[in-house]
């Protein structure tokens, strides 16, 4: 594809560097870009440089603030001695729209990847274990993703933590709330089983 | 969804106007950019930013382009006579593609949807007329989306261009070269019949 305008080109490349985002789709948005007003467009593009230059990472957890600590870590109210490991921001927002969860979290900014060459000193993996060792926390509540990677972390997380002494928990995988049986899949519906406990 | 940073909201913000990028979505693009350097985010709001400040428009064809006319414009190999008239420059990427079009283009940069507020004043529909008033064109190939816009689109235009005496066409419409008939839907299929002609 070879565009009249290197301009338009430029932007289509930028565009296409984006995740799930191809060549195809790049070009509609870029379209769609340059129909709006040139100062709309301005907005769109400065609030995603600003983003990037600006924001800070809350020095307790490593979740997105604005300040040097998040809104959750200043909150008195939170059970400081509950720790929830997440994979990143999106998985923190999950759990918050719960309700469920009172304690503390802690933002891993990925998951170990050796296929993508992520390993643990790319993650927040560090801060993680000098926050235990600072004595307050009494479990850590893994809930990462149930794939190849988010077990391979978990795994290695469960090995660093354990020898601090601190209960690790992970989040319980089954049948989806509200969820017909054969509707799961077989390996849900297979870890379900394998899981079940006392009724009641 | 409330999240803890209001720079990263606006960033999700702004994504999220994109045509087809839902919240989720614009989340999931949001912290992709924030985990690269923040030099290549700068580069990548620039891109943007100045296609839509300093791109132009082919003066002849309404083309994109960065000089005043169009590389196709300029071109003097290419049939004067002959005007493919497209809804953006998308559609003149895949008809160059083709490498069957020696003509000239002329692209609308929309199509008429009333439901949308589009009409042929929102189009360049003015310059079109114009460049046909000009006599040298011959004939119009109406080259649009076989959908209720594109069909409400070419009859109008072919309304305003048959009293100029100019000859309208429109590209056919017919089963895939290479596809069975089992595979085309029933209203395509159904055209291809109407529209059928002596074999060879």
């Amino acid at each position: 594809m070879s565009l009249s305008s290197a301009l338009l080109e430029a932007a289509v490349d930028q565009i296409a560097t984006l995740p799930g985002i191809g060549r195809r789709t790049a070009m509609r948005l870029a379209l769609d870009l340059l129909r709006r007003e040139p100062q709309e467009v301005a907005r769109f593009s400065e609030a995603i440089r600003r983003m990037r230059e600006e924001v800070r990472y809350c020095e307790v957890c490593c979740n997105i603030s604005d300040e040097r600590r998040c809104a959750i870590c200043r909150d008195p109210n939170r059970d400081a001695t509950l720790l929830c490991v997440v994979e990143d921001i999106r998985d923190v927002i999950a759990i918050e729209n719960t309700r469920q969860f009172k304690g503390l979290y802690h933002v891993l900014g990925g998951v170990i990847s050796p296929m993508d060459g992520v390993g643990p000193d790319d993650l927040n993996v560090a801060q993680l274990i000098e926050r235990v060792a600072g004595g307050e926390v009494k479990e850590v509540v893994l809930a990462l993703g149930a794939t190849l990677e988010g077990d391979t972390t978990a795994f290695y997380l469960n090995r660093r933590l354990a020898e601090r002494g601190v209960l690790v928990s992970t989040i319980a995988k089954g049948i989806s709330v509200g969820g017909d049986l054969d509707q799961a899949d077989e390996l849900t519906l297979g870890r379900s089983i394998l899981d079940r406990k006392p009724y009641g």
